[in-house]
């Protein structure tokens, strides 16, 4: 089978919410398994002296102007949540934890958590409210409660995310890898395609 | 005539030299006038706390790669200049006053400047450069060269540019506007056709 399309993410991103509902057709449709990487998009925005984009003067309006603008011309449900950005450790070790066990499992609960963000305004910044995602998914809650405060998944998840930024180089989100070639943004959704279409060019 | 598309650049942005042979092309099917406004990015980027792209530790390294691959994707001729980016402000004067006089010149010089700069690497800072192009564009060189040293043009050049990122929020290039409706990057310009096309969504 064909290399996997690897997709980088914070749960907190707009465009990868976006991105996700964009990657999803385009990976089955080249029969390329889709695999999920949640990381903490503020370790990358550090080192790159870049902030979440409704913090920047007049870029701010714009954005949100064109997360909603680009959500209806893909004909993806979505609501600006009030609060943004939110700090998704919670979400991300959960994610990690599941994803040890069933990855099938881990990606429904992706889903979830980007839809009750940016469908329905829930605060996926809230273990309590995360564990009431991951109950959604099919996931028991008192062993998810549990394992996403344990050190060892913390210290996993840590790990993951300075492998993906430090080593990966991967400074934004939606971030995509495939055969080697990367692209970020939901924008680029379109060219990976014609990429794997194509073979490049 | 149904309204014109206006379109913000400077000279020196990689993505705005790609988007400018991808507006035109829009511009012709829906038969809307284009309407060429250099501005100094830089005075933008002052404000939004950004920078030029190559100069971040990671994305920059992506964003060379991305005009590249970009470039290739829809059939543009580009080299990456070695020596970038450039203060543009000769070409962005002459500009004006060739527009002044002339408004379909002024986008034949526009175009051999973007050319000059991302198909030659040609140094379309110096002044001297700037006039040979102008010259090669159909304009005299002795006229054109007196004109950008005059303090009338850097004013109204100056005014210019104030108005376009302080009244109009100009943050980036690409910018487009078009019946009230922003576009920025060279990647929004198929929202922007689908946009004319469908009269909005």
């Amino acid at each position: 089978m064909a290399g996997q399309i690897d997709f980088y993410f914070d749960f907190s991103s707009p465009y990868a919410y976006l991105g996700s509902h964009l990657i999803e057709p385009v990976a089955q449709r080249h029969g390329r398994d889709l695999v999920w990487h949640p990381f903490m998009l503020g370790v990358a925005m550090k080192g790159e002296r870049t902030f979440p984009l409704t913090q920047y003067p007049m870029k701010g309006d714009y954005s949100r102007m064109d997360f909603d603008r680009t959500a209806r011309y893909h004909g993806i449900p979505f609501v600006m949540p009030e609060a943004f950005p939110k700090v998704t450790l919670a979400a991300s070790r959960g994610f990690l934890w599941i994803d040890q066990q069933d990855p099938a499992r881990a990606v429904g609960f992706a889903k979830r958590i980007f839809a009750a963000y940016f469908t329905e305004g829930r605060d996926i910044a809230d273990p309590v409210v995360v564990t009431e995602i991951a109950e959604e998914a099919g996931v028991n809650a008192d062993a998810f409660s549990t394992a996403i405060q344990e050190t060892e998944i913390k210290r996993a998840f840590t790990a993951s995310v300075e492998e993906t930024v430090f080593e990966k180089k991967i400074f934004g989100a939606p971030y995509f890898i495939v055969d080697g070639e990367r692209f970020w943004g939901a924008d680029r959704v379109s060219q990976l395609d014609e990429w794997l279409a194509r073979g490049g060019w």
